[in-house]
C-alpha cells in the first residue's frame, strides 16, 4: 500500500505561488482572518494557516472578535473588507456564535476564498472555473492529481454531503475537465446499506467526522481511499479510516494528519493568489482560469 | 406499470398559480421571453409557454430578435429588463447564436426563472431554497411527490450531466429536503459499463437526448424511470426510452409527450409566480421558501 502524503504536493503548490510572488509587486497579496470568540482549534487553525502565508509572501491579517460581537459590527466589517482594494480574501473561521451562520454569505464572492457563497459554488457546478473552487474538494483533485491517479472513467464514491466537502466534491469529480470526469456516488446519512455501495468505488472519499469508523469491511481491494476526517481523541488526531484495518485491503490511503489537511491549506492560499493574480493580470497569463491553476497548467 | 403522466400534476400547479391570483392585484405577473433567430422549436415552446401564462393569469410579453442582434443591443435590452419593476422573470429560448451563449448569465438572479445563474444553482447546493430551481429538474421533483414515489432512502441513477437536468438534479435529489434525500449517482459519457450502474437504480432518470436508447437491458425489475428525453423523429416527438421494451420491466415510466415536459413548463410559472409573490409579499406567506412551494405545502 502506497500513502498518499499532501506534503509535497502542498510544498509544491507554496513554492509556485512563492516563486509567482518573487518579482517586483505594486503590494503583496493579502488574505483576512475573522476570528469570532475564544475557540482553541479555531486559533490554531488560523496560527497555522498564517503561517503558510508568511511562508509565501502573503500578508496575514488577523482580526479577532468577542464571541459577543453584534451581527451589525461583524456585518460592517465585511462590507469595508469587500470595499478594500488591498484585501485579497476574506476567511471567517467557523464555528460561528448562534446567529451570524450567515456572515460568510456576506463577503464578495471575488474574495470569498473559501468558494462557500453561492455564486462560486454555482459556477463549479456549471463549469466555470473562474470562481473560486472550495479549498479541500480543491486539494483532494490535486492529491489524487499528483500521485497520477485520474478520476477518469472510475466510479468515485464519496462519504457524506457537507457544503465544504461532500457537496462541491461531487460537482467537481463529475465535470468534464481533465483528471475528473468521474461517475460519482454521494453516500449519507440517508443511504440504505452503505457498505454495498462504498465497495463498489475504485476510489472512495470519506468526510464524515467519525473517527475511524471505516474499517476493511466498506472497501474493494485494491481501493485507493482518500480520508477528510480530522478527530481529536484523548490530545490525538486521528482520520474517518481505521488505517491498521484498510493497510491490507487498499492500494493507496491519504494519511492524517498529512493527507488532505496541507492540501486543504495549500488551495486557501492558491485561492488567494488567483485573486491577487486576476487584480494584478501582469503577473503570468491574464485569464483566471481553472486550466492556469500552478499544478493544472502542465 | 403505470404512466406516471404529468398533466394532471401540471393542472394542479397551474390551478394552484391561478388561485393566488384570484384576489385584487395591484399590478399582473409578467414573464418576458427573449427568442433570437428563426428557429422553429423554439418558436413553438414559447407559444405553448405563453399559452400557459395566459391560462393562469401571467402577462408574457415575447420579445422577438434578429439571429444578426449585437451582443451590445442584447445586454442593454436585459438590463432594462432587470431593471423594469414591472418584469418578474426573464428566460432566453436556447439555442442563442454563437458568440451570445453567455447572455442569459446577466439576468438579474432574482429574476432568473430558468434558475441558470451561478446564484441560483449554488443556493441549490447549499440547500437555501429562497432561490430559482431550475424547471425540469424541480419538475420531476414534484411529479415523483404527486405519485407519492418519495426518494428518501432509495439510489436514483441520472442518465446525463447537463447543466440545465443532470447536474442540478444530482444537487437536488441528494438534498435533505422531504421527499428528496436519494444516493444518488450520475453516470454520463466518462461512466465505464453504464449498464452495472443503472440496473442498481431504484429511480432512474435519463436525459441523454438519444432517442429510444434505453431499453429493458437497463433496468432492474420493478423500477421507476422518468424519461426526460425529447426528440424528433420523422416529425413525432419520442424520449429517451424504448417503452415497449420497459413496459414488461419497470413498475413506472413517465410517456413522452406528456410526462415530464408539462411539469418544466408548469415550474416554469411557478417560479414565475415564486418571483412575483417575493415582490407583493400580502399575497400569502411573506418567505419565499421551497416548503411554501405549492405543490410542498400540503
Amino acid at each position: 500500500m502506497k500513502w498518499l502524503s499532501g506534503v509535497p504536493v502542498c510544498e509544491e503548490i507554496l513554492n509556485g505561488i512563492k516563486e509567482g510572488l518573487s518579482g517586483p509587486l505594486k503590494r503583496a497579496p493579502c488574505l483576512v482572518f475573522l476570528l469570532v470568540g475564544d475557540h482553541g482549534p479555531s486559533k490554531s487553525y488560523v496560527s497555522m494557516k498564517a503561517k503558510a502565508c508568511e511562508r509565501v509572501g502573503i500578508i496575514s491579517r488577523v482580526i479577532t472578535l468577542d464571541q459577543e460581537v453584534s451581527y451589525i459590527v461583524l456585518k460592517d466589517l465585511i462590507t469595508d473588507l469587500n470595499n478594500d482594494e488591498t484585501v485579497d480574501g476574506i476567511i471567517i473561521q467557523m464555528p460561528l456564535p448562534k446567529g451570524l451562520e450567515k456572515l460568510p454569505l456576506m463577503i464578495d464572492p471575488s474574495k470569498d476564498v473559501d468558494g462557500f457563497t453561492p455564486k462560486n459554488m454555482g459556477k463549479l457546478v456549471l463549469e466555470d472555473f473562474t470562481g473560486f473552487i472550495p479549498c479541500t474538494p480543491q486539494g483532494i483533485f490535486y492529491l489524487l492529481r499528483y500521485y497520477n491517479l485520474s478520476c477518469d472513467n472510475k466510479h468515485v464514491v464519496i462519504m457524506g454531503r457537507s457544503h465544504i466537502v461532500g457537496k462541491p466534491l461531487v460537482n467537481l469529480l463529475s465535470s468534464r475537465i481533465n483528471g475528473a470526469n468521474a461517475t460519482v456516488t454521494c453516500v449519507h446519512s440517508g443511504t440504505k446499506d452503505v457498505k454495498s455501495i462504498t465497495k463498489m468505488a475504485d476510489i472512495l472519499i470519506v468526510a464524515i467526522g467519525q473517527a475511524e469508523l471505516i474499517d476493511a469491511s466498506y472497501v474493494k481491494k485494491g481501493a485507493c481511499v482518500i480520508d477528510v476526517g480530522i478527530n481529536r481523541i484523548d490530545g490525538k488526531i486521528v482520520g474517518d479510516c481505521k488505517a491498521d484495518s484498510l493497510q491490507q485491503t487498499v492500494s493507496y490511503l491519504s494519511p492524517v494528519p498529512g493527507g488532505v489537511g496541507p492540501m486543504t491549506i495549500a488551495c486557501l492560499l492558491l485561492n488567494t493568489y488567483l485573486s491577487y493574480k486576476e487584480k494584478f493580470k501582469t503577473i503570468g497569463s491574464s485569464k483566471l482560469v481553472f486550466e492556469d491553476h500552478l499544478l493544472l497548467r502542465n
